[in-house]
């Protein structure tokens, strides 16, 4: 089996893996507890803290464990959307192509009162600093960008709309659950106020993320009890898992540079062999994207049945986000980059992970280009194309 | 080491830490993903579904998994509040001895304008069904009372209450983290609507738990994104946890009567050897208590004193709940109960698993026994009453 939709989750590194299990089963405290085997618990948890943090570059007591992603990215809207009403700021700029934990988010704040305004894209699917300036206004009290789109790949200018916000003095928040791990983030050079990642996107385990929050930053809490997390996030906290986060952030970030090189040699093969399918379209950039994507549009093709039938020949891929998948509706960045609602139907996302070899590469696009052929021989829309009775029209 | 401090947190059951693990390196697609490698793990997703929701006398649609057993707290409450509001009825029942992820979503309810009456329990911690039909108006929106309680082990007449409020036409929810693996659950004999558990407290692993609704409950999402857990909790499905938990609570379950009559024979042993203790007192009721619970107050003696002595003694032990623990207000179940605010602070929580011993016990009557009387050597107020200069009150 060849696993390429490392965007929807990925397997568990062996170190990490083994960090969890030997946590689970040999450091099982209450880190609240002040017996031993609560503080040694305690002092895993403080140990991972600080690996998290290095690799973020804040301090460890701007990091906050959550379950995940998407519950870092509620906390943090919600808490800088709610400080904001205070001030009467009611006011939040965001994107078209955010992951629907950021637009969910965004649609409830919405019926308390808030103005949110969702920025166009270009047709790559990214936004500008200078969009982002414009947008701003004396009410705004929120900054939401994605730093890299988990269906297409594209990253956006980050530490320039960071730089924008900084001096306007707005707060910026970036769902970074995409490209933590993959490429290089530093809060500090990015100007970044809050920054949500979820552990089992780099090779972490799955129900554990972070949410930096700068020291100084409003943050309520979501989940309210003990006062676990400084008292922004109640619940005995995960130790096994964080510890494994903290684990395979560690590697993920130590190796990026020569994982990102091998990563982008096979992603740009893969460009360079399915866009030679005829009627595709890549999505997203050609460079700036990140290291391990790889997304495209076929014409006259659905998805769906695309994917089904490359999961019988042995490859695992997806048709964009896993989290919206068995949704009739067309991807809603898809459609924010232009494409048709029936071309944004015939969508393939490849997504690489450190185990994929540019071998498998050669397999997919093999595969892939035999069974976008055989999938369009069904097609009456792509019979009358190739027969000329109807223009071509991507 | 003596680890009896099992409300606090359970160690992992080894068949539970082994299903976590293969888990966790075998089946690490998203269900999310129409792949075969998505679906294994939609497959065990389902069948850890139907085990809890057959522990708990339910259907599998049921059965939302959450990250913790605040979290389950947190969204039940919320989503029977807001319920409620919709048709002008803002009063919520509970009891002043809930745990904080209960009381402290009600504090933010209160702030949202709800009428949130705590019943006053009897000198052992328990509230009864008669209080729960008398606070009950027309516009009460929900009761919320504890199966156990996880300072003093005492048990709520559920089944009772939950009879009246199915009566009375009441959304009844009960936090039962402490009860759940231990003592028997039928949310359908106790006429439960909403409950909470979490897997860390009967030997699963830490960072899952379970939110059961019953069919027909307005739920609420606590976090908004993607549509997993049929769009009321979005994020990655923490498969490898949820399998965990599911194979602990079958365990649990499975071995509950004769685990309960070992631990039931170890905690009488415990309290009638430290009931020999002058000036103690125990808390709770002497039967009608979780049978892996023990609770004591000592006089004059400080409860973070005598747990760091006996942890250099080998006995990992607590003073009610780890999540207020370093805390420097006296607990509000004692509270609740009766004590005074000092006898409130010298208090010891004995948790039991399956894995103590009566021999471990001899030893923690022992041990109890002569660092209470060294620590009280040390106290003017207890050598004060025992040279009869002060009148012994309790």
């Amino acid at each position: 089996m060849i696993y390429i939709d490392n965007a929807a989750t990925t397997p568990v590194s062996p170190l990490a893996a083994k960090a969890v299990s030997e946590c689970m089963t040999s450091i099982f405290g209450n880190p609240s507890s002040l017996h031993s085997a609560g503080q040694r618990a305690a002092q895993v948890l403080f140990e991972a803290r600080q690996t998290v943090a290095q690799c973020l570059g804040c301090t460890a007591r701007e990091i906050y464990f959550t379950s995940g992603g998407s519950e870092a990215d509620n906390q943090a809207i919600r808490s800088a959307a709610h400080a904001g009403k205070k001030k009467n700021k009611l006011h939040i700029i965001s994107a078209k192509t955010e992951h629907h934990a950021v637009l969910r988010t965004l649609e409830r704040l919405k019926t308390e009162g808030f103005d949110v305004q969702l920025l166009d894209t270009d047709e790559n699917g990214a936004v500008t600093a200078q969009q982002v300036r414009d947008a701003i206004t004396d009410e705004t009290c929120l900054v939401t960008v994605m730093y890299a789109n988990n269906e297409i790949g594209t990253v956006n200018p980050i530490a320039d709309i960071g730089a924008v916000c900084r001096e306007k003095g707005v707060p910026f928040h970036t769902d970074a659950v995409q490209a933590s791990g993959h490429i290089p983030i530093d809060v500090q050079k990015d100007s970044i106020d809050m920054l949500s990642l979820s552990a089992h996107k780099f090779h972490g385990p799955k129900g554990v993320g972070v949410l930096f929050a700068r020291k100084g930053t409003a943050l309520e809490s979501l989940i309210d009890g003990g006062a676990q997390e400084r008292g922004k996030r109640a619940g005995t906290e995960n130790i096994p898992a964080i510890v494994g986060m903290a684990q395979a952030l560690k590697e993920s970030c130590g190796e990026m540079d020569s994982i990102a090189a091998q990563q982008i040699a096979i992603r740009d093969r893969l460009i360079e062999g399915l866009a030679r399918i005829p009627h595709s379209a890549l999505n997203g950039y050609r460079q700036k994207r990140l290291p391990n994507n790889v997304s495209f549009c076929f014409e006259d093709v659905e998805g769906e049945s695309l994917l089904m039938m490359l999961d019988e020949k042995g490859i695992c891929a997806s048709s964009g986000s896993a989290c919206t998948s068995g949704s009739l509706e067309p991807s809603h960045v898809l459609l924010a980059i232009g494409r048709t609602r029936e071309t944004a139907q015939g969508s393939l996302r490849l997504s690489l992970s450190k185990y994929n070899t540019m071998q498998e590469a050669e397999y997919i696009i093999q595969t892939v280009t035999q069974t976008v052929e055989y999938l369009r021989s069904f097609s009456p829309a792509w019979k009358d194309k190739v027969s000329g009775i109807k223009p071509y029209v991507f």
